[in-house]
């Protein structure tokens, strides 16, 4: 038994999200069905984790167990030929066999795409957030330096999430304008891993700061209260893309 | 009775072009019927050029006759909560009366994208043409030289266009990798004006000249012959936008 690991680029619009829901179309069920046609068996698809409705993906990684002399090179080509248009295989890797896309994660980075222009802008519809106002970067980067370390994001978490340790370590968070079109802004955050919400929260908290409504010294209070209530609401979906996982070079065969 | 200028933003995806047709619904009429929103009459609304089905356009002007004394700032904002979402009124101005957006313009300037890695990317289908083969950008920069200039540009027009005179000249033709994502090559090609599929087929031969088909010094003898057939192919228009219209300081009240 062979173990596969794609990397995916997609856009989210028309998902309800990675993983399988009731209520939506999934990306996982939906490159699932793609390798069903290439295999004629459906392998189970292990995720590097999940994405929530209209989130996008630069690169997301996920890997199958498959009994198949396939080449990576046609597996890649093949995939190509029968995800839709919004799904797209960047490449196939053969890996070793304990390896799982989420628990072999060294780390993650996400961005964030906020467009700040007064008017909309139908190349960006469903890919950024449209935030018609100034952004005062280097306050944003200012408050961003708040939060890189190793903390307890207990306020950065959504309620209601069950996980048990909530201490995770950003290594950097980074808010600059886009080469291409200084209208748009990009939040980039790396880390060892992220509590559900937890960059959406962090980019709501960054445009409450923005705003005036709270100021940059007060991220580390609200860091240390635990207290989800007192940081900023959870930014949209649409302007978020995970952007890179890395792993230990030693996964690849 | 006033003349209003808008400047519009379109993802041209879904529309037939932007002149109204049988087949399709066109961007005009889609903007036409937001004004009838707007104004409770339906005004004539002029354009500064055709554009292909599927064309996109990051800058397009277009203007109409109105008895109304709302603001250009308030026809803005009302337009932004009535148009769909692929269309956009980026900014309205009132102009003089005998403006007219495709006779008044003095430069005009398009610009094509093209993708060219192995594997499709979901966020530039349709917003780029898929060419997964790498570009000799510097050969096709010596290729786009020998267009420049005032030339009979009918090799370069598509047959059964009506128009007498075929004489154009470009002030500028470059091709160069866009800044945020360099497997994006950009052609960006300026002008007074551009005969019908003009820059489709000029870039269909630049694309022939990268394969080895024909050499970029057989580019003027190509203008010379005057011959549609000695030219490459008319690129698909998806790749296509037109990017900026240049008028004269004077229009504008």
């Amino acid at each position: 038994m062979r173990r596969i690991l794609l990397t995916l680029t997609f856009n989210g619009k028309k998902y309800c999200g990675w993983q399988v829901q009731k209520n939506g179309i999934s990306v996982c069920e939906t490159v699932q069905n793609s390798l069903e046609k290439l295999f004629g068996s459906r392998p189970p698809l292990t995720g590097c984790g999940r994405t929530d409705s209209g989130v996008h993906a630069i690169r997301y990684y996920a890997s199958f167990p498959i009994e198949s002399s396939l080449s990576c090179h046609t597996i890649t080509k093949a995939m190509g030929a029968l995800l839709p248009a919004d799904i797209s295989v960047r490449s196939a890797a053969e890996v070793c066999g304990d390896f799982h896309p989420r628990y072999s994660a060294l780390q993650k980075e996400y961005i964030y795409r906020i467009y700040t222009e007064k008017t909309r802008n139908p190349f960006y519809e469903g890919l950024s957030l449209f935030y018609p106002h100034e952004l005062d970067i280097s306050l944003l980067n200012k408050a961003a330096e708040y939060f890189v370390g190793k903390h307890d994001f207990s306020a950065f978490c959504t309620a209601g999430a069950s996980v048990k340790d909530t201490v995770r370590n950003i290594y950097s968070l980074s808010i600059k304008p886009d080469v291409s079109d200084c209208s748009i802004v990009i939040i980039s955050v790396k880390g060892d891993g992220f509590l559900y919400n937890m960059v959406r929260i962090i980019v709501g908290t960054l445009l409450y700061i923005a705003q005036g409504k709270i100021s940059a010294e007060e991220i580390s209070k609200i860091i240390l209260s635990g207290d989800r209530k007192k940081a900023g609401p959870t930014a949209l979906a649409h302007g978020l893309y995970l952007n890179e996982v890395w792993y230990p070079d030693s996964i690849f065969l």
